[in-house]
């Protein structure tokens, strides 16, 4: 994962020939690794790369913004598309093969299959966006079809796509591995996403609000509380000092189902929402007694 | 296909050994048909398995009556499920390998994905049975994804299945290829379908009603009519004659959406669902200028 040794990137824009690249190299015993993104890539993409890498001979990536996977009024338009930025850091985190492919490729004319993890898609995110978690699985099944990796790395970051994906490929029975890479941060706590892009200097201190909001629940949590109403008031609490920050949710739910909780008796994921100027920001961490 | 060569069967019970088994014979070039089947089994199965077998040197088949894809009133528990005659007759026809899932294998606790081809399911058979068609596309992926199968082999009798598992792998891109087999017909020209055994001898003549109604229509398409109306007239025309048939529906739609047409232009489905004594029954044919 260096720059100085980067191998050769293929790009492949068909896909029958992209499915026998990886065909071949897993005939040849070597792992394939796959990392779906949206693009406009950070230092959170290079590390779910990183960690492919190390688990894999062979990494796949793919650049896709998914127009399933946006509400009518949110940033399918404004989301931004660096192409040639993306693929140079593609090419120096070591990817062997990159899949750009077009709307038209996934979603073409008379297209009509949606998957769905009913009672996962409509808690968390899924509240705030009807539909979100329908694209997401949909084009996840495309894209890990189209490919067929070992491995499906996503990142702990959107630990709600990961779990819906992590159910949708056990009840399908999916033939591919998913793995979660860790939620990458500013030396300040700031989780690494693309959408920070949007904050001023200004929004950018009050969106510190997250990490630390999430630190007061851990330590809650350490400290032996059990009932996910503290938890969620010591997130709440930390806010209360941070005006710019309006919050969507501070959820405490089961890290398996995502349904919420009353008390923390086995692994929780504790998940926040705010906006921050413009912006919406989520964070979250999992934890088990 | 015949009794006298048949190979010794496998019956696995357990997803692990089963996939590796499908893959090793892969692996060797051997090419591994899959036919899906709810068992009670009739001459129809046999013809798909021996067109399975023709252009496959191994034949998967599964037994799964499956509860995802039968309304709160339909027959699931009183469904047969005849499983000493079904593996006997499983073994004549040569299948390599027989999955029989329990219904905790396919849905266990926990699980929750879904998948629909949306404007494929409400019409036809779907407007009578609401979420038959979720149920169905759930259950050939998973079975499907568990197999590993390079052919997945269809009856034309169910053409809407069909059609709708065609739709959901091309748009899934699911590495497998949809075959159909052709309807078996009695030499009267009634279709075989397990629910014939729900008929008396007397509903048995009423049942002729959908393979002659179908003629009639076959008749006026190769007359030169091209209006839709017309074509269902001749149906209902063949009807009028025998009283003891209930009309569920009698439609000509575009054999690629499943969308009702004014004129017959290109390829069409003509398919007519029928109540005969407590019998649903239902046939069609596709046909093209």
């Amino acid at each position: 994962m260096d720059a100085k040794v980067a191998r050769p990137m293929k790009m492949i824009a068909q896909l029958q020939p992209l499915r026998e690249l990886v065909r071949g190299w897993k005939a040849n015993g070597e792992r394939v690794a796959f990392v779906p993104t949206m693009g406009n890539l950070h230092a959170g993409h290079a590390s779910l790369l990183s960690a492919a890498h190390l688990h894999g001979r062979r990494v796949v990536a793919s650049v896709f913004v998914n127009p399933l996977q946006f509400g009518p009024h949110e940033d399918y338009r404004r989301y931004p598309r660096p192409r040639a930025r993306d693929r140079a850091r593609l090419v120096a985190a070591g990817v062997d093969l990159l899949w750009e492919p077009d709307v038209g490729d996934l979603y073409p004319d008379g297209e009509r299959t949606r998957v769905r993890v009913a009672g996962f898609d409509a808690v968390l995110e899924g509240a705030a966006r009807p539909g979100h978690f329908e694209g997401v699985a949909t084009v996840v099944l495309k894209l890990v079809n189209a490919v067929g990796p070992d491995d499906l790395w996503l990142g702990q970051k959107d630990a709600q796509q990961a779990r819906i994906v992590e159910r949708m490929v056990a009840d399908l029975f999916v033939p591919v591995r998913v793995r979660r890479g860790p939620t990458v941060r500013e030396p300040d706590g700031l989780a690494r996403s693309s959408r920070n892009a949007y904050l001023s200097a200004a929004e950018r201190d009050d969106a510190l609000a997250l990490s630390r909001g999430l630190a007061s629940a851990r330590a809650a949590l350490e400290r032996g509380e059990r009932s996910a109403a503290a938890v969620a008031r010591a997130v709440r609490a930390a806010w209360r000092r941070m005006p710019g920050v309006r919050e969507d949710y501070v959820a405490v739910v089961d890290a398996d189902t995502l349904q919420p909780v009353r008390a923390v008796r086995r692994r929780v994921l504790v998940a926040v929402a705010a906006r921050v100027g413009r912006a919406r920001l989520i964070d979250n961490f999992e934890w088990e007694p």
